[in-house]
């Protein structure tokens, strides 16, 4: 199993006209970098290798071995660090490391791979068609079980913590305004791994291939805190790492919710100060709190 | 053609616990609605016609037919209304219409569909690979043009009152905390159509899809306002419906910079109040702005 690590290239300056009401001022101003990456997967026996592209997503370039595996992890693709024989940045003929956009995963030789896990059709079954619940069902099929009755728990003076800390963290987000966050951390409080991207999913997928390159999966004991809102997909990351605890900055939507009740997640939003909500599983939450 | 409309069911209720410092209450609150929709395609001639799955979305439910208008005008799929020959929610069997996630587009019959439009690996060339650049130039060989000198200018004022005018008229937000906006306006700043969504690019397809559907394609004379960052996909789908000045509320990222300079579109970002950024194309907006 070898890694190779991408350099961190995320900010970019640009020249900007900045208009502060009648007064104009040209400035030089540093933004997110966004680049499309590739993601490729190859898979068979030794002597029959086949290589496919998996996915392209938009991205800001850095830790781009971490995303891969963390992509490839959260889509059920591979089922732990022991599935991967190599990954590793492909980059073309003389092209500079820190400019490569693509990541090849080869699977150990007696790793099958099924292309049905990527069509992505797993929102719908044949009982209702497309809708909501069908997700969730999916997922439940794809080997996520509720997540069980742990002793974790989170002091709100934790939470308040954490959430400080999330936001002193995300320098690359201080600098250009234009970037999410996924910071882990353990109950205590203590960040273990933070990652910036301009795209959600992409965060959390920094966070959880990290956390898988380190051998440290599943993340039965950890509370992932996200910069803005938490959707259907961040949820399902979260459950597919075991994270028990999932808290957002902003709100989270139906589907979150649904999602963190069915498998038994806790799931807090607008976690401002000393202020939040708890949308599922408030028992893990300590301080005055009616177990829900 | 046929256009049927979805009902608008944007919200859910939940029941809550809210933390506020040491006091906790049970309290209902409303949620943005997000559930899967799928988008279909059939196409070819009357004797032979395929139906093909093109893409499923995570959603907020209500004007889906709209979102799939604008995905499939923004995918380049259809170039305009008359490409259309039924546009509809397909309900299952028993199934309320609202409850319905599935939309099919018919194509006429003397209209191709090329499946490698969908592939969505056109931000890669055999000279450089994957990259932003590349990205770039395939939306140059996807029938886009620069955005050709126009009359079209925008006041400094004008775009405080859109500004104001996005954050008043995003209903879902003011109950939910948790909806992207898209906004279309004239150069006066006149409310054309808003739309709310969980995913930042379907508010964008909805708005382009609704204006494609009565008929108002290309939309030359319009300013497209987004309620959060400016992603290259917003850039993208603002370009294909030709829409020459694009705001946000927040930032942009380096490869929407780069497609607005590349495309002759205007860009400003963080827009609030009478203070913003100007991006791109400054000789479009007036008030004492030294052009670009």
């Amino acid at each position: 199993m070898s890694f190779k690590q991408s350099l961190l290239t995320g900010g970019k300056r640009f020249s900007i006209h900045q208009v502060r009401g009648l007064d104009t001022m040209i400035n030089d101003d540093v933004l997110a970098v966004e680049e499309p990456l590739e993601l490729r997967l190859e898979s068979g026996t030794e002597k029959e290798r086949t290589e496919k592209s998996i996915s392209i997503t938009m991205r800001t370039p850095g830790h781009d071995v971490e995303l891969a595996a963390g992509f490839f992890y959260t889509e059920g693709i591979i089922h732990g660090r022991s599935d991967i024989e190599d990954l590793a940045q492909v980059p073309g003929p003389g092209q500079r490391l820190e400019l490569c956009n693509v990541v090849r995963l080869r699977l150990q030789p007696d790793v099958t791979f099924d292309p049905k896990l990527i069509e992505r059709h797993f929102y719908t079954t044949s009982s209702c068609g497309v809708c909501g619940k069908a997700s969730l069902e999916a997922l439940r099929i794809n080997r996520s079980t509720a997540i069980g009755f742990t002793t974790v728990s989170l002091a709100a003076k934790t939470l308040e913590n954490i959430a400080s800390e999330l936001i002193t963290s995300q320098k690359l987000f201080q600098l250009t305004g234009g970037l999410h966050a996924a910071g882990l951390f353990n109950p205590s409080g203590q960040l273990l791994c933070l990652h910036e991207d301009v795209g959600r999913h992409n965060a959390v997928d920094k966070v959880i291939g990290d956390r898988l390159i380190k051998g440290h999966l599943p993340l039965k004991d950890s509370v992932l805190m996200v910069s803005g809102r938490a959707s259907f997909e961040i949820m399902q990351k979260a459950l597919m790492a075991r994270i028990p605890i999932v808290a957002a900055v902003s709100a989270p939507s139906s589907l979150a919710v649904e999602l963190a009740k069915t498998f038994n997640m806790t799931l807090l939003g607008f976690v401002r100060g000393n202020k939040f909500n708890i949308y599922s599983g408030a028992s893990r939450i300590k301080s005055g709190v009616t177990p829900s």
